[in-house]
């Protein structure tokens, strides 16, 4: 890490003692973060894969969020890329820049946060960086590990490919529409639970899991819809089994309540699910299916692959796009 | 690259599309940045050094410098961490946090230096992410490679080792000076040159062609002083020797002109030279001279590890560190 002064702020140095070194779990390769680089320490027989996202205050966090939250959503975002990819995790950098609203118990609880998180997820720090600016903003930068042979990529799927899903959808979006919103009263307990899965995403580790078997993947980070639309290439189309979608019991419960006025085919166009999206032969099914039972995923086969362009449903209409849609970022 | 939504702004894809596609000079892994990830093709000889930075507006760069002025610096600063691990490098990713303030011919501009720049280094982008802030903000994270070996840190001297410096050092100390401060007056194709250095860092990428010859090095970005104290291992100091320190006659003409009221010293603790500082066994001399000779890199040797603790000058006073400078950053 390198060092820089921090006007009305502490050092960097002393941040970085009492924060951040911890988190190198004192691994081969991060010199205990005392060096201006480091190294990866990854298999022979693996690629490293490599992917980088930035969360920046009031885009993709609230400003009073708990830094636990914007702790685990920088990793969650990241550690969810991985996965798509076909990887499992393996290090990362962190770069911070921070504010005066930043003290030392924010700091605190935010490191734990991560310190809890890569022991869950088996990952260390190798390095980063911490600047200071107006607004607080992090990214990070994730190595996973891969055979070149099944390393996923979007754009690669088959006419007639199965599509799935992991979990449930619309989760996370019900939380935030909920946090925004304080005319959508429900009660206390499920509020907290939906606000839970908006403000501490989990990522889905399936990817290295079920990579051998699949075609193409990419994580839901903006809605069904969206993401489905990136992992389609220029070739094919895709028909959705629309009351295939999963959605918990619970989530229905509100968005079929009709005073609340809410409409669940918005879920397909927002939402950061980190639920994964995948596309496979249709003769790979029981594989899949039991694979999604051993490693205790949810999957759900949602659609298939078509020649027509387009996403359509199941009476073949097609889905328009919603405009620029209301949230925040 | 993911996408994200911008309002009022170009939408991420337009961005990646026109400006960022062809710095990925379509290489293996990058999957021509239209994934979540890529990898990294490392070759099985080399370990990948990693290295992290982030510049921010008002912090590291004044919000009107000239975006070719951005583009160099975010390289320059990781760059110059990667040779001083003894790495050459390889790759990158790159994540913007982009205000209204950034329109298309900003990004064109941006880009177009980085391209040149990737070109001069022979380096390709492997990813990266776009996202809206208040303040323009960089975080970008350097894939080089060496040899397990001739990997270098930090704290590795030995008693007696000579202390080199590469270049000419406060060159771009004094070109931010001239450019903060009006009532400073030289003519203008000194201010040109000087402010040149303050813009368009150029790192040293020596780190690599030496690292077999010697025992601990970094680079040269918070001034010697700083950065030769970073350098230096709880058991031992230096001795520098004051007069041997590397300055353009050029530098000096300003420095050592009584109406200015510049104190040379000052030089030691601000200054993003972004030259080498290393240190070496004295039977390398040689060695070490010849290697610059022939990468036409100008060396100084500037001082000795000694037993005594601190950094000292030629008649052995401590050189006493400057509290809080009056720089920006």
């Amino acid at each position: 890490m390198k060092k820089k002064s921090f006007k009305n702020l502490y050092s960097e140095k002393y941040i970085i003692n009492k924060f951040f070194k911890k988190l190198s779990f004192n691994k081969l390769g991060t010199f205990n973060l005392e060096n201006d680089a480091a190294y990866l320490n990854i298999s022979k027989k693996y690629k490293t894969i490599v992917t980088t996202d930035t969360i920046v205050e009031n885009v993709d966090f609230f400003s009073n969020d708990p830094p636990e939250s914007i702790a685990q959503k920088i990793l969650c975002v990241n550690l969810s890329d991985l996965s798509s990819m076909g990887s499992f995790p393996k290090a990362y950098t962190l770069s911070i820049s921070i504010n005066s609203k930043v003290n030392l118990t924010w700091l605190n609880k935010f490191t734990k946060k991560l310190y809890y998180l890569q022991k869950k997820y088996n990952i260390y720090l190798l390095g980063g960086d911490i600047s200071k600016s107006k607004e607080i903003s992090l990214t990070a930068t994730f190595f996973g590990q891969a055979q070149l042979k099944y390393i996923l990529a979007q754009k690669k799927n088959k006419l007639g490919d199965d599509i799935w899903v992991t979990g449930n959808l619309g989760n996370s979006f019900l939380g935030y529409k909920l946090l925004i919103n304080s005319s959508l009263r429900i009660n206390k307990k499920q509020f907290e639970t939906f606000k839970k899965k908006y403000l501490y995403p989990i990522p889905c580790m399936f990817g290295f899991k079920v990579a051998s078997n699949i075609n193409s993947a990419t994580d839901i980070s903006d809605g069904l819809y969206n993401d489905l639309n990136k992992l389609l290439d220029s070739k094919y189309g895709a028909k959705l089994f629309k009351n295939k979608i999963p959605y918990s019991a619970k989530l229905k419960n509100v968005f079929f309540n009709n005073k609340f006025k809410l409409n669940i085919d918005d879920t397909l166009f927002w939402g950061d699910d980190y639920e994964l999206i995948f596309t496979s032969i249709k003769k790979n099914r029981n594989t899949i299916m039991s694979l999604g039972k051993k490693n205790n995923i949810k999957l759900s086969l949602v659609g298939t692959i078509i020649k027509k362009k387009g996403i359509f449903d199941d009476s073949m209409t097609l889905i328009k796009k919603l405009p620029s849609f209301d949230h925040f970022r």
